[in-house]
């Protein structure tokens, strides 16, 4: 292996910088020439690729976003789209592949793979936390952290009005940030999308806060009920309570990333370059209790990672 | 005058608690006694008042919110509210005082004071900067810097995905917010409330970005066209542009107050007790290009404040 | 049991409110009752104590600190010290203690178990990470966070000179927080307690990076050389190199905790309780590779806890 | 004039990155050329210069510290280096400078005017707020909010173990960092340059606290005593009290500018540009209750900018 290539995919996250730095550095520490390509599958289509080295890979592993861009790619969903990127990388020299991103990034790196032969290792980067083989993704950390400021902001103003709010964070179909969120902000509740909301719970928990008093409902955006909107909605409708709502949103994906991501996205860009080097390939590194694992990518998305049974108890006992 | 009664009103605002505990400590060094009137005009009618000393002011001035709560009371728009509300200020001793809040704060202290003769002197506390007669009101640089904070994260993402935001910021009726924050965070665009939005004008300052560029666009929350939902909805039928919208919201009213806004909010607490003293009412304590100054109530809100001019030559020049 | 006791004690570190919080929530789900200790051992003794209840506990969470004080008692190393606390707690009627704290506290906690036979179950609060038998101690992640985001603010000046600066991080004699910081931010040198700093080494490291770059240079606090000033004085005297220092100093105990700091204190805040529901005594709760772990109290201190040798191979790979 | 060069000097100050990209925004608005000069006067002496234009400018605006660089440069005060530096400046063509830095850089600038005649215009870049002409540097805004972010994270420990802490801020010979900051964050006592601290008075007023409450003093770094490790052993020593101490140190100089720190930087960018563009020389654009005015160079730094009145007393009465 001479010459690897590293991208990002997908929906950024605050750590992917950290990441392409870390790999960069451990390649050249090994030998290895690197190649960023830009823009995710579609940069790896068109050849859309830079040569990185110390002096791109400066002065990034505090920011967030990613240097290397980043798409959802359609085209790279037909066989045709992949060969047109395997030649490309043919044609750039590459030897192996390293992907930051979701199951998405994972599901193509594996037809990728799978069709043409090339090395290719996956790295887990989302703020959502959804992805079986790891304990927490890059970006997830300061996700909630964010998340955790923007509510304990919404919490003063609920506080001085005695309000009830609704407040809607990311995590696509998962419940992690909602529930790391909502148990760290004291939430009085916490719906998820792993179950359905019982409104008259819901109702219940409101209620027992007292009349006049501050209460924090934390909504995960995939919840069955249709999110932050429609739940204040249903709770006005049937028992004529208002409330505030606001949608964190997009600010959640972005930001400087915390100590916890920098240090993940650091491992495992070592370990995805040491992966390569091993002859590794169709896996993803993650880490679990502590310690660096490797898992195929097709486990990745089809096991299914659970939101922790102690959060949801102490969301319970701590109400 | 022997005792005075301090109360937040309206929206809060970081740096209220500020303000109280200014109140109170100037009070104090004069030898007057100070109360706490908790919950606005709502505590002012019921009688909900608490003794303010050294010891409930310690370890306030670093927090958002108001710990005298505040609330909206259509009762005392009437009359008998107010008369009810005078006479719980008589039977409490209350000798004078001090409403912080917004216009409708300040109508109801007007009226107080024209029905009843109670000295009262308003101080600006808000995030909109909307009250004529003071540069800044209490609230709003943290509000700016907060709104700021969650846009440079926003552009993390819109940068690495090559995006148009429409993104939405606090501020009523008046665009101090959305020019301050656009000015300071380089938006391609800033929609205000006072004037109407070319939706043409805006498309090609989108199109001028370039295909496949982060573009921002901060729009005020009163905006004529209906904030940023309406303009992106516009955008995308008139011009088939995709976008992404993210509605800052309440977090905007939260947080630690800045150092702008503790000073401000300082200053303006000893200058109301000091009015008092001087035998003034009917008045707002402001701050105008850098001393206090004194205005009539009734000038808050009849007076309509501008975004300053140079803020949008520099909007418009450093696109 | 029916009542148990709750304090905080030694250095102070964020997390320990939310914690306090915890204990309490828990402990009323379980019908028990609970009183906060002020003041650490010296309250113990005087017999300083608080009702803790739900009023007293909502909107700590998200604050530094402790709110139930915490000191240094020397007292409290006679076992006459001793035996007046427990005269204190006995006439409080506690059964059962939570004693918060570092190694000092569990000390002390030990002692008092065995002398007086009350149980005792320790939680990990402190910044410094350095207790044996849980990965992370409540306080460590917002440390290394809030001494991450300094040294961002650092490498703005560093960058803009091209200067050499030695930044002095907290953590006694364990170099936790110099490695996860020096890694996260990128640092060209880590000084770390356990081992003792090559002079030559650390020059050539600075010489590699060029003249007039920015050099950063973490140093523990308890490095053996003696520290931040030492090690400047040490490059200017032999190889003529100025520098600069910053000791960043007892922010780093401060402010609000993360994500994962309020999740942990809460975690073993009802662990703790539980442990003592469960007879469980002179045992510290941890978390160990995710899951919560009773280990002996002594074993706190006599075990040795190593920084992760991960860190280090990548303080190493990616200079 | 058809091309201009910008270039910033001395100590860095967030917000010269807005400032850099407000000039090359403003002039290509105004069809002129813009350089920029690397590594301050320095750069200027060795012609080290680089075209500046939107993609070099792109994504700067939120960052700490300066893209071009700064330093401290003796030869510059011969007049054989400034006349070196002004071939450098004929030979790229420039027909117009903007300095933007502190009294050193504007001395310079103005003997660089009066022995070569080139128009130079002065922008004020510095956190200390020093420089007369001018209610606020460019930078003093962020610096003086990363001090009080510091020390409300100190006054958590403070608090929890009921210490005395002297915390030094910067500002050099002038206190209006120390002054602003105290008050904002409530400090006991605050010692500034301008005068002599009495220890007897300080003594008083920190014993007038009550003993074991948390006391912070903050002192100005140009403390004519000598800073806060002097002040706290004066006080060890004459009275016996133990203290901590912390100094803050060069983190204040970095981190992303705050709103008013941008919008002033942009400001004062345009209007400098502006200013060449009349014909101005030799002259600093600065703010002033609201308005931009310009001031002769030498007036910034021979007339003395005093720590306005109100603070002083807002220090004392709200003690």
């Amino acid at each position: 292996m001479k010459r690897i290539a590293v991208f990002t995919s997908g929906g950024d996250a605050p750590g992917m910088n950290a990441h392409i730095r870390a790999v960069e550095r451990t390649a050249h520490k090994h030998g290895l020439e690197v190649i960023g390509i830009v823009g995710g599958y579609s940069g790896m289509m068109s050849g859309h690729m830079e040569v990185l080295d110390r002096i791109r890979t400066a002065n990034i592993l505090d920011r967030g976003g990613t240097v290397l861009k980043t798409s959802r790619c359609p085209e790279f969903l037909e066989p045709e789209g992949r060969t047109q990127a395997m030649e490309q990388l043919r044609s750039h020299g590459v030897d192996g592949v390293i992907a930051c991103g979701g199951d998405g990034t994972f599901h193509g790196a594996h037809l990728l793979f799978e069709e043409h032969g090339i090395p290719i290792v996956g790295t887990p980067g989302t703020i959502d936390n959804d992805l079986w083989g790891t304990d927490f993704t890059i970006g997830y950390d300061t996700a909630i952290n964010t998340a955790a400021e923007a509510i304990d902001k919404i919490r003063d103003t609920a506080d001085s009005h005695g309000r009830l709010f609704f407040v809607e964070v990311m995590g696509r179909h998962a419940g992690f940030i909602a529930m790391d969120v909502g148990v760290a902000c004291g939430a009085e509740y916490i719906a998820v999308p792993e179950s359905m909301t019982d409104i008259e719970e819901l109702y219940k928990r409101i209620i027992a806060q007292g009349r006049d008093q501050r209460t924090i409902v934390i909504v995960g955006e995939g919840d069955e009920l249709g999110g932050a909107y429609k739940l204040s909605q249903l709770i006005e409708e049937r028992y004529g309570l208002t409330s505030k709502v606001s949608i964190l949103g997009h600010m959640q994906r972005g930001g400087s990333p915390t100590v916890r991501d920098r240090v993940l996205a650091a491992r495992l860009g070592a370990a995805s370059v040491q992966a390569l080097l091993d002859g590794k390939t169709d896996v993803m590194v993650g880490e679990v209790a502590g310690r660096v694992e490797l898992v195929p990518l097709a486990d990745t998305w089809s096991h299914r990672k659970s939101v922790p049974s102690y959060l949801i108890e102490l969301a319970t006992m701590l109400v």
